[in-house]
């Protein structure tokens, strides 16, 4: 996607640095980060520099890579393993993440174990930049087939953010948006805020000025009465981890709006690559939610009238808060999972002809 | 209720001075503006210095009041109705303002109407107090019996400020909550931040420390992932107006917070005094919804690191936003009204009920 005219990546490996749009200071600044080894990148990943279910799996891809290039050939499984512990307990409910770790280091067991440490490393770069690679064109696709969902005057509500930003390209919740715009139909998006971090207000938005999609903001409690009202068409959100029965878990908020489109009648699409799928997790239930500082709750940050970034406090002193970043949204609110094999159901049979599509576009690699 | 041992209303007359605890530097500051004229109140009531239903309505009725202790005998009536129109501009959401300056015209009308102009603003004046007086004791009657709901442990949700800062004194949805402390009930509160003006983190979190309620701070989208989880017993929100067949006007994100109990089973009261009720408002559909500067949703106000009130921005220069500031739930979702003649259905039946036993106290008066 352009940036001032310019097309961007959101992470790419330049030589042995990792480089990361730091999207906490968007959309105030567009600056780029190089995280020099896997230290760096896995504290980019904790402290949200990079976040969004495909760019997370990406820098985790790169990260395990960079662990790899560091790892002394003396102690090689140990740093490798230290490395990928640390890269793991960054963000636990990302499921990409995951994904992108265990397939580089499937990717360098076997050169390493014959000893083969030069083997090890061009393989676990290359299948991390096949990580990267495989996530832009997989959103490339999601777009394709989700735009024949999205019709001429659609006016899509989303949350948080699944575009570019969270991915490596194109994005999964708003890819379709941009297919779809792409193709002439004209597209109107509403953009939930999506409090603590506002990722809808910074990065959604500041996503869709630099595509001139026509957008307005709401409040995260304001999105249910456009949906009330008649005024919303279709609600597409992403997801950081859809579980083997189809049940997702995404940013918070991300239910009762899956509740209030069911209310008001509106399709619910979840848009993901199907490496956000874990079949190992069998629903909802069993998805670990990562939560946060309370502090994302009771600050907010932002630029000040005289253009300094900094945070107000919006509650008393002694009082504290609950910070979940992430909720489940049962899988019979979901009418469907727009994945880049095409929409399948939010059913385990869905999601296993998900997983079964991926299988056989691998063999054929 | 008490601020640091001392014992307030949040709206009051002095002379002819009306007293505002000025709701928009709490928690940061607790101070008291004076309005000495009608003009100066209605600005009070539009710049939400005082806000809620019940303090809405008080201010209404004494800025019309004001209104009516300013009227120059030689305009008597042109300058009154001028004032009405006035006060009546600044919030048309609020029922508690309509119905308040409704009461303080019929009370001047048989002294004004045979050019008693003495009489017509000592009528005016009394009439005023009443209405606050009513408001302070409705709500303690609210608490009395919208505590017999509560039981010792509740978990309690609420949206926005519905507490004594909402009304006179005690308020609507922590009436009940206080009323059950003081029972000797323990009670924990989950407070929604109720973005964009933040009034749940602002006003009910401070007024809980005032009152030593346990509680925490929940971002507007996360209070539906409690309830999913068992961990909310109730909810309880206020009102700013009940339609005749139950449907409620609420603080934005009311809405979608009664689409969540009703998933997770859990019991969604509406505690408001009977003046916030309409009798001539057949449906939800029929409520004006205001809708404020979508600058309250692009930028946050709060305390910074340095102590100075702020506010910082938080999309992207050239995106809006919308910023309705109510919603309407449907009757079906609001298990009982909690009034201060009992809890009654939310349907016509028991609004018609709520209404007859007003009348019945209205007779004995």
């Amino acid at each position: 996607v352009n940036v001032e005219g310019r097309h961007h990546r959101t992470v790419w490996l330049e030589g042995s640095d990792l480089c990361l749009i730091d999207q906490r200071l968007l959309p105030y600044r567009f600056e780029v980060l190089r995280a020099a080894d896997h230290r760096a990148t896995a504290e980019a990943i904790a402290d949200m520099t990079v976040r969004g279910a495909g760019a997370i799996g990406a820098a985790g891809g790169f990260g395990m890579a960079q662990g790899v290039l560091e790892a002394p050939e003396d102690a090689f499984e140990a740093y490798v393993a230290d490395a990928a512990a640390r890269l793991r307990a960054t963000r636990p409910t990302a499921q990409n993440l995951f994904y992108a770790i265990d397939r580089v280091l499937a990717a360098i067991t076997p050169p390493a174990s014959v000893g083969d440490f030069a083997g090890a490393r061009v393989a676990a770069v290359q299948e991390a930049q096949h990580i990267a690679d495989q996530d832009a064109e997989a959103c490339r696709r999601i777009g394709e087939h989700g735009a024949m969902l999205v019709p001429d005057g659609a006016r899509v509500s989303t949350h948080c953010n699944a575009g570019w930003l969270a991915f490596v390209d194109w994005g999964s919740a708003l890819s379709p948006v941009y297919a779809a715009i792409r193709q002439g139909k004209a597209v109107f998006v509403w953009v939930d805020e999506t409090r603590p971090r506002s990722q809808g207000s910074k990065l959604t938005a500041w996503e869709l000025v630099q595509e001139g999609v026509p957008h307005r903001v709401l409040c995260d409690g304001a999105s249910a009465s456009y949906m009330a009202r008649g005024e919303v068409d279709m609600v597409i959100v992403g997801s950081d981890r859809i579980a083997a029965n189809g049940d997702v878990a995404n940013k918070i908020g991300t239910y009762p709006a899956a509740l209030a489109a069911r209310e008001a009648g509106i399709p619910f699409y979840v848009a993901a690559p199907t490496s956000t799928i874990d079949p190992d997790c069998p629903s909802g239930d069993a998805i670990p939610i990562e939560e946060r500082d309370p502090d994302e709750v009771l600050y907010v940050w932002g630029r000040d009238d005289d253009g300094r970034l900094t945070r107000v406090r919006i509650a008393p002193a002694p009082s504290g808060a609950r910070n979940p970043a992430f909720d489940v949204t049962p899988a019979k609110l979901v009418r469907g999972i727009i994945t880049e094999f095409g929409v399948v159901s939010a059913t385990p049979e869905g999601i296993a002809r998900a997983l079964s599509a991926r299988d056989a576009a691998w063999h054929r690699r």
